[in-house]
């Protein structure tokens, strides 16, 4: 590939099916790796070091902190989450455009670094599918169900910080839009700066006779 | 359709084949609208009025102006041509997609009123090509080619100011890929901020038990 990759950020709702449109994309089309995220939990039966999170001590963690070695990264409670920069980085040189599900926080972190980023916000077509998801299959506690009410809130509150809305009504249709819209972006006038002005430079030496 | 129509301007390197792509996206899909300009300049044989152009007198034109019904106009040599106002809302209105081929200036000042309108740069693959193509057929004078190469640099100068690259190689997929873009900008958050008020809204409702 001689395109350079593009790092696009999703978000969205608990339940709008973020995991599932991205499994499908990186499944069909192999332009795209996932980024894969650095951790201090311990990896569950079956991790692998470098698949699902790349493992790292607490130690380790606040070395990569202190070297600038994260985009960006995140305490929950008594763990480290972060992105190492350097594994989005040769994907991206390599031409693989890098998928990154993380939430507005984060999101807006990596768009101050990374400022020709894409950002997908993805949604059930409307509030009412989305309730009817988290509220599962009856079996969740009033209380279980309020809570993720009460997030989905704040998830909406920085859609439109977001380049474009994804809607997952139709699995098929969305996995394909989300393709769509990262074609497209390759076109952007600011990803071929170089192409322009070699055109242009050339041109002008033409219309001089050269 | 339930979606607003998206303004597209086209602009491109003369010889590029910006009229072909935009006859090929009209016949193909349904969406597109081509906006028809006005102009004072006599109807050719066969012209019909609101087809080609609006032909109108010289009165009338600058009455159009005085009015405020010309999103942009400019005159050449004796005559004016104009994009007139009334004809692009109702296609927006109606849900289509209006491709508006225009030069850089124009593109301007249409940006400025349609700030959402999306601007497109048609070029072909590599300066070389284009050359070669206004070199014609070899029937022309070095003077005629040498004007045109200074007007395909003089058309260069603004490309930065464009959202896409169309690079017209393959006819086929050039087509498909602005079919691709327009469709991946009905996306864009910005022009979905009715949904995700309603949605965020209606989130707000439901995590209070209403």
């Amino acid at each position: 590939m001689n395109r350079k990759g593009i790092l696009i950020i999703v978000s969205g709702f608990s339940g709008a099916g973020k995991g599932t449109i991205m499994k499908e994309l990186t499944s069909r089309y192999e332009q795209y790796a996932l980024s894969v995220s650095a951790t201090t939990r311990a990896p569950r039966p079956g991790e692998e070091d470098g698949v699902a999170y790349f493992f790292r001590t607490k130690k380790e963690f606040e070395q990569m902190i202190e070297d600038g070695a994260l985009i960006e990264y995140a305490r929950y409670v008594d763990n480290y989450y972060g992105t190492p920069k350097a594994y989005v980085e040769e994907q991206l040189a390599a031409g693989h455009d890098v998928i990154l599900e993380i939430e507005i926080q984060g999101a807006r972190k990596i768009k101050e670094q990374y400022p020709d980023a894409v950002l997908l916000f993805v949604t059930t077509k409307d509030a009412m599918t989305l309730k009817e998801r988290l509220e599962g299959r009856g079996t969740e506690t009033p209380e279980v169900i309020a809570q993720r009410l009460a997030r989905a809130v704040q998830e909406s509150e920085g859609i439109e910080e977001y380049d474009y809305l994804v809607v997952n009504d139709v699995l098929e249709e969305c996995v394909e839009q989300v393709h769509g819209i990262i074609d497209s972006e390759h076109q952007r006038i600011v990803r071929h700066k170089e192409k322009i002005s070699k055109i242009r430079e050339e041109l002008k030496a033409f219309a001089k006779g050269e």
